[in-house]
C-alpha cells in the first residue's frame, strides 16, 4: 500500500510542494484547513499530514502550534521550502490593467514593498495563494492578479507577469511532517512544549540546562497559554535527538521543573 | 488642538475599542492596514496610533511585531481588551439558515469549534471583523453570518444571534499605543528587540541578567530575521521602566552582547 499524505489544499501550493519532497510517491488527501490536515491524521485517513509551522518572514503559524500544543501526532520531520512568489494573471494581461491583487494574507505581506510600488492597487485576502489564482482564472478577473507559486500558473492556465515578487529575496516556509508514527531513523533536531511557572529566572533556570550540556536552541516562543495573557508556554526547538542520553538527561530535568512538559518529537531535515 | 489616533479601520472593531480606552477625546483616523498606521504617525497625520499586538488564543500579530523593528515611533502604552465574539446576521434570521460565517482569519480561528458546533458550514476570510459584518448589511446575505463585536451589529444593522461565541470564556487581545513622543508618565512595563549570535548559552548569559536582578519576562519570542530561517531576534517584554537606574543598568549590560538592540518604550498598562 502506497502512503497517503494529507495537506492543506487546493492543489498548487507550497504545501504541496513540501509534501513531494518528504514523499514523492505517496497520494495526497487535500484539506481545507490545518485543523482537517491533524484530524484526518488522527483518524488514520493518513499516514502523514503536511502543516506550515513558520516563516522567515511572517514568522510563527497560529493555528499550527495551537494544534501541536494537544494532538497525539508525533514530527517526523521537517522541510524548508524556499518561498518564490510570482504575479499571476489572465493571459494578454499587461502590469498596467491590475487594480487588483489577491492571496493569501501571508503572501499578501510578504510583498507588501512590491504591491506599494504597483501605485494604486487594492489587496484582498483569500484562504490560499492558489485560491487565489483559481478565482483569478475560474471568474476570468480582467484587472486582478493573484500572488501564487509558479506551479499554480500550470494549474490554472495563467501567464506570469513577474517571478520572485517577495521583498525580501530569501523567503523559506517550514513545514513539518506528522505521524501517529515516525520509524526511528536519525534525527537532528527536537521540538518540545514546556509551561513555567510566571516568576523570574524560572526561564533562565531551564535554559542553563541546555547551556551546560551545550545544546543549541533554534528557536524559543513563549505563547499566551488558553486561560489568559501573562501565563505563559515556551515553544522550544533546539539540536539533538530526544533519544540521545546526553539530550535525554537534560530533558529529564527540563520536565521537573515544568508545570507543563510535551516531546512533540525529534527529526530530521529535509533540505 | 484635539488630539488625533490612527486606528485599523473600518469601524466597529475591537480597534477602535482600544483606542476609546486610551483616549476617548481624540479624533479618529481609519487606515486600511496596519502598515498604513504606522505609517500616518510617522508622517504626522495623527499624535498616536493603535495596534494589535497578541492575542491570548492567536498569538502575536506577525505584521506589527515586523514594522516594530524599523519604526522611529515609541510604545506609549499597552491597552488589554477582552475580546467577545459574536455571530451576527440580517434582522429575521435564524441560526439554522446560516450556510456561511464570514470574518477576520483569527477571528474565525477563535470561533473553530463554535463554528463548527453549527454543522455544515462553510467559513471565508474578510480583512476585518467589522467588514464581515458590513458584508451581511450591504450585500444583504441571507445565510450568511459574520463574526464581530457587539458594536458591529448597532453599526450596520444586524441581529445578534449568539454572544461569546469564541471557544475560550476568556480572550484577550493586546494593543499598543505608539507615538512620536509619549511624555514621561508612571511605567510599568518594557520592550524590547535584541539580536544574538547563534551559539549555545547566548540566550541563557543575556536572561541572566535579568534574573539577577529579579526582572520579570513577560514574553520573549524569537523570529527569524529576513535574512533566513535560523538566525534570529528576540522580543522581549519585562515588568520594569528603562529609566529606572537599577533596570537601566541591566539594558546596559544586555546592550553590550547584543548584535542588534533596541528598546521600543516603557509604558504603562491600560487594563
Amino acid at each position: 500500500v502506497k502512503g497517503r499524505i494529507s495537506i492543506l489544499g487546493p492543489r498548487g501550493t507550497f504545501s504541496e510542494e513540501a509534501a513531494r519532497r518528504f514523499d514523492p510517491e505517496a497520494s495526497k488527501v487535500f484539506c481545507s484547513s490545518i485543523d482537517e490536515v491533524f484530524d484526518s491524521v488522527e483518524k488514520g485517513k493518513a499516514e502523514h499530514g503536511i502543516v506550515p509551522v513558520e516563516n522567515s518572514l511572517e514568522g510563527s503559524v497560529a493555528a499550527t502550534l495551537q494544534l501541536l500544543l494537544t494532538t497525539p501526532l508525533r514530527i517526523c520531520a521537517e522541510i524548508v521550502i524556499d518561498v518564490k512568489h510570482c504575479l499571476l494573471a489572465l493571459p494578454g494581461s499587461r502590469m498596467e490593467d491590475i487594480r487588483e491583487v489577491i492571496s493569501h494574507p501571508h503572501a499578501l505581506a510578504q510583498c507588501r514593498g512590491y504591491i506599494k510600488s504597483l501605485g494604486d492597487v487594492r489587496t484582498r485576502n483569500l484562504p490560499s495563494t492558489a485560491e487565489a489564482a483559481r478565482e483569478v482564472s475560474v471568474k476570468r478577473l480582467r484587472g486582478s492578479a493573484a500572488i501564487a507559486p509558479r506551479i499554480a500558473a500550470e494549474l490554472y492556465g495563467l501567464t506570469v507577469l513577474a517571478e520572485g515578487v517577495q521583498d525580501e529575496g530569501r523567503n523559506q516556509t517550514r513545514f513539518f511532517a506528522l505521524g501517529r508514527e515516525c520509524g526511528d531513523g536519525e534525527a537532528e533536531k527536537t521540538s518540545i512544549i514546556l509551561g513555567l511557572e510566571d516568576r523570574p529566572g524560572a526561564l533562565y533556570k531551564v535554559l542553563g540546562y541546555f547551556a551546560r550540556a551545550n545544546i543549541n536552541l533554534t528557536k524559543i516562543e513563549s505563547r499566551p497559554t488558553r486561560k489568559s495573557l501573562g501565563d505563559y508556554i515556551f515553544y522550544i526547538d533546539f539540536e539533538g535527538d530526544a533519544r540521545e542520553e546526553r539530550v535525554g538527561a537534560v530533558l529529564r530535568k527540563v520536565r521537573a521543573r515544568a508545570t507543563f512538559f510535551k516531546v512533540l518529537g525529534s527529526y530530521a531535515r529535509i533540505g
